[in-house]
Formats: structure tokens, C-alpha cells, sequence
């Protein structure tokens, strides 16, 4: 019989783990329980203070419902998701745009718009223009490239936080030219405030964080043979920029629009532009990126 | 602006997190955030896996009723909850008898016996007595001992998995008596398999894993002045005694039913001693155990 204590316990797991089948799996789960135990080793984790780690665990996974995803915004707000992001980026072996994280507000089958149509359909705001060119590594425009979009309104609100929250608004699909080129309107998004009235809000009031993110445009670009690109525009004048509480702001993603733009389709409009550069896929390989994920665990996750 | 990629991104996030006014908070969130980090980077940690994770944790939170606690099925099958029992009973200055987890099943508010009394009211299966001895370093008895009990049934049950799950049976508290000594009766546990039909069952279904854990009772030991001891007697016939799917199993802990035992109370039936030991507590220190903190997190988590 093994002597079982805190540093022997970890080979007793991993030799349990060692017929898992699917080497990947097996890889995972094996460094995690290494780096699991080792954190509790090194905190001397005490027997209550696990036991307030279960409940708040618990709360979380309670606190999910096809409108709000607490768990990515407790990933978001440990810094989890931009270390996935930032490998991600690392492995691609074309330079891409970077990646920005995902967010707890990406929803499955939000409506479809023409080029230079609003996705401002029922919230008012400043207007503004979002126009750019989705283009592979030669430089070359991507025909077609599907963009898809979303943001907050000028009160900083996703449509999952409005009272009809089941109506889409403030996002939506749409294709570029045969010149991978797209334009459309919006209104300004605002800075905001992570939902802070769950688990993960409490988390970050005792950590003394101020809860905001900076204002930012959502987007998810993708097109047949090309990697699809998860990142967000974040306007160059907030305040929260150096701040923001789920570490998603990469410097090459920071814009900010312009008056005046004679190259805008919309030159009346202050004007964004935003251009994506996509990766190509080899043969074989999935997506690479979250979206197409997102879709194969469906509406009982995200919606 | 600071540039982030997969290491740099940690300093940010320990330094957003470096006001947390609990200096304890702020260790143990600290220490989990360089961990967490350091896992996704040793792994390679690709975005379709991270949503697989998320997936994951949602669906265990989701699984959490008043009946069943899924996130503590989960810590025991990593073996988490046996680093941390290792790591209190290493904490201990005095000796005292070794922790073993606590299990989902554990519920408050368990019926109240008489000593001599059998815990199996409704079930039926082969009666034994469970007989011993509650006391201090020196040996002294610890007079009024409470001694808190639950088991399954001879099937492997406990009354929690039953159809009429709100009524309590297989478990119960007692008082020793003036010397520290009880005795009671019940019938002999059985090897079960822990719930499989969740997500950690598919997790270990997945890893080849049996998802067995040898038959066993568990008792929860206090008594004001002294540390809470949470531990369990396993039988040393079982076949799983090697490889408990929860890594509960110490040598110290492994015991027989005797038959013939003259010392028992009960020399007719197969008898099972078993001892205990606590550790004074020093003033001002909380139990230091998980029974208490059960209390105060209330129902909504264990029931």
C-alpha cells in the first residue's frame, strides 16, 4: 500500500490517469493535476479556504444561463483567455492580426446586413462609420470574408443585458467585397462594467478592481481556407485602456476614429478603420479559433 | 502600453490584483493565477480545448443540487482534496488521526442516536457494531465526544442516491461517553462506483478509469477545545483498496470487521474498532476542519 501524502498523491493521480486513451487528454490532464497540486502545496491551501473555492466554483457554473457565460468571464478576468489568445497568435506561422479575447457576449446566429447597412437597428447613439479590408499575407483582398460584429451601446450595454434580451441588436453578420473590402455603420460603444452582481464580480470587489473594460468593437473574421480571427478594435482615448479587467488590449488593436476621413465610405461620419490580415489553412486542419467551436457546443453554453 | 503576450500577460494580471486588502486573498489568487498561466503554456493550451474546459466547468456547476455536489467529485478525483487533507494533517503539531476526504455526501442536520443504536433504520443488509475510543495525545478519553457517521448501504448507496432522497438513513451522530468510548450498530458498507452520469463520470469514462471506491464509513470527529478530525475506515478485504478512484485510502485508516471480538459491546456481531485522536486547538483558532465550514456555507451548497 502507497504511503499516500500531499507530494506523493500526485504520481498516484497521474498513474490513474496513465490508460487514458486519447494522448491529448492524457497531456492536459496530467499538467493540470501537476500544476493543481502544486499550487495547493505551495499555498498550504487550508481545508475552509477549499471549501470556499468549491462554493464559489459552484456559483459560477449556477450562474450560467444561455444568456450570460460566467465562467469565460471568470477565465477573462484570471488572464486565462489572453494567455490562450496570445499562443495561439504564437503558433500561427503567417503573421495575423492578433487575437483579442472572445467575451461573455458572442451570440450564435445574429442577423445578417449588407455592406454599409447599421447594425445600430434599435439603439440610438452617435454615429459613427467601421470600414476596413480583410487580406491575406500577400496583401491580397479576401472576396467574401464573412465579418462578423458586436458591441455595446452608448451605455455601455450588450443586448444580453437590456431587458429584451432574447431581441438581437448592436450586432450582426456581413460579407465583404470581391475586394475583401466592408463598411458599415454603427454608434460609438462605451466603456463598461463587467456583470459584477455574480461570483466573479464579488471575486473582483475584493481584489479591489475597478470592474471596466475600455470601449471596444467586437470582431470575428473568417473565410474558407483561412484561419478565422477572434480580436476587437479598442478606442485610443479611453481611460480604461491601461486597466482593462479582462486584459484584452494589445496594443496594435488600439484605433480611434477619425473626422473627416475622405477615404471613408461614409466621410460625413467619424470614421474607424480596421483592417484584418487572415492566416491560411493548411489542409486538413480545423478553424483554429473559437467561433466554429462555439457552435459545435451550442445553445446550452452561449446561446 | 504594456506589450502583452502569453508571460508577460501574468505580471499584468498579479498587478491588478496586488491591492486585494486581504493579504491571504491576494496569496492564494496570486499563486493560482501564475499556476493557472504556467499550465495553459506548458500544454500549448489551443482555444478549442479552453471552450472544451469551459463547457466542462459549466456543465459540473450545473450538475450541483442540494443532493449533489459535482465540483467536490471533481477535487476528489484529482486528487486535490487529498493534497489538502495531507496538507492539514502535516500542520498538526500533535499527532492525530490521519484526514480522508470528506466526499459529496455528507449531509447536516443527520439524526441524533443513543449510543448502542443502529444507524441502518431503514436498510437492511449483514449488522455490525462499530466500536472505539475518542481521545487526547496522552490517551485520555474526551469525555461527550461527538462522533458523526455515514456509509452506504449494502448495495453501495447512500440514502442520498435513493429514490426518496430527502430522507436521511446510514447516518447519524453520537456522543461518547464519560471515558470517551462508543459503540453502535449498522450494517457493512459496500465497494460503490460514484456517479457516473455527470460530467466528472464521463471525465473518468474518458480516462479509462473504473470510478470505484472501496468500502468504507466515514466519521467526522470534534469536541470543544479540539480540531475537527474528517476521515473514514476502509475495509481490508476490498479489491479497489489500491486504486480508490478518490485517493482516499491511507494505511492507517484500512481496518476489519472481527468476528468474536470479547472486547466489543456486541460480541455476536463482526465488530469494527476503530480510534481516534485530536489535536487540542489553540485559543482563538477556528476548527481548522471542513465540518464546521459546511455550517456556515449552508444548504444551498451541501445539504
Amino acid at each position: 500500500m502507497r504511503l499516500m501524502d500531499e507530494n506523493t498523491v500526485t504520481d498516484a493521480v497521474l498513474e490513474q490517469m496513465a490508460n487514458t486513451p486519447d494522448p491529448r487528454l492524457k497531456e492536459v490532464m496530467g499538467a493540470l493535476v501537476r500544476h493543481l497540486h502544486a499550487f495547493a502545496r505551495e499555498v498550504d491551501l487550508k481545508p475552509e479556504e477549499w471549501l470556499a473555492g468549491i462554493a464559489f466554483l459552484t456559483a459560477v457554473g449556477q450562474k450560467c444561463t444561455p444568456h450570460r457565460q460566467e465562467f469565460i468571464l471568470l477565465s477573462d478576468t484570471l488572464g486565462l483567455s489572453t494567455v490562450v489568445n496570445a499562443l495561439h497568435d504564437k503558433r500561427m506561422a503567417e503573421a495575423t492580426t492578433t487575437s483579442s479575447i472572445l467575451g461573455p457576449y458572442y451570440r450564435e446566429n445574429a442577423p445578417s446586413f449588407r455592406l454599409g447597412d447599421s447594425i445600430a437597428v434599435k439603439t440610438h447613439g452617435q454615429p459613427i462609420a467601421i470600414y476596413g479590408r480583410v487580406t491575406n499575407k500577400k496583401g491580397e483582398g479576401i472576396p467574401n470574408a464573412s465579418i462578423e460584429i458586436w458591441q455595446t451601446n452608448e451605455e455601455g450595454d450588450y443586448d444580453l443585458q437590456l431587458e429584451a434580451a432574447d431581441e438581437m441588436d448592436m450586432r450582426g453578420w456581413f460579407h465583404a467585397d470581391s475586394d475583401g473590402r466592408f463598411y458599415l455603420r454603427s454608434v460609438r460603444p462605451h466603456a463598461y462594467r463587467i456583470p459584477m452582481d455574480g461570483p466573479v464580480g464579488k471575486l473582483l470587489t475584493a481584489q479591489g478592481r475597478h470592474g471596466y473594460r475600455p470601449a471596444h468593437i467586437h470582431f470575428l473574421i473568417g473565410a474558407p481556407g483561412y484561419r478565422e480571427v477572434v480580436t476587437a478594435a479598442y478606442l485610443g482615448s479611453d481611460k480604461y485602456l491601461e486597466t482593462d479587467t479582462v486584459f484584452g488590449v494589445m496594443p496594435s488593436l488600439i484605433t480611434e476614429t477619425k473626422a473627416g476621413d475622405a477615404s471613408s465610405p461614409f466621410p460625413d461620419l467619424p470614421s474607424l478603420r480596421f483592417d484584418f490580415t487572415l492566416a491560411a489553412r493548411a489542409a486538413g486542419e480545423g478553424t483554429g479559433r473559437v467561433g466554429a467551436d462555439v457552435s459545435k457546443i451550442g445553445a446550452r453554453l452561449l446561446t
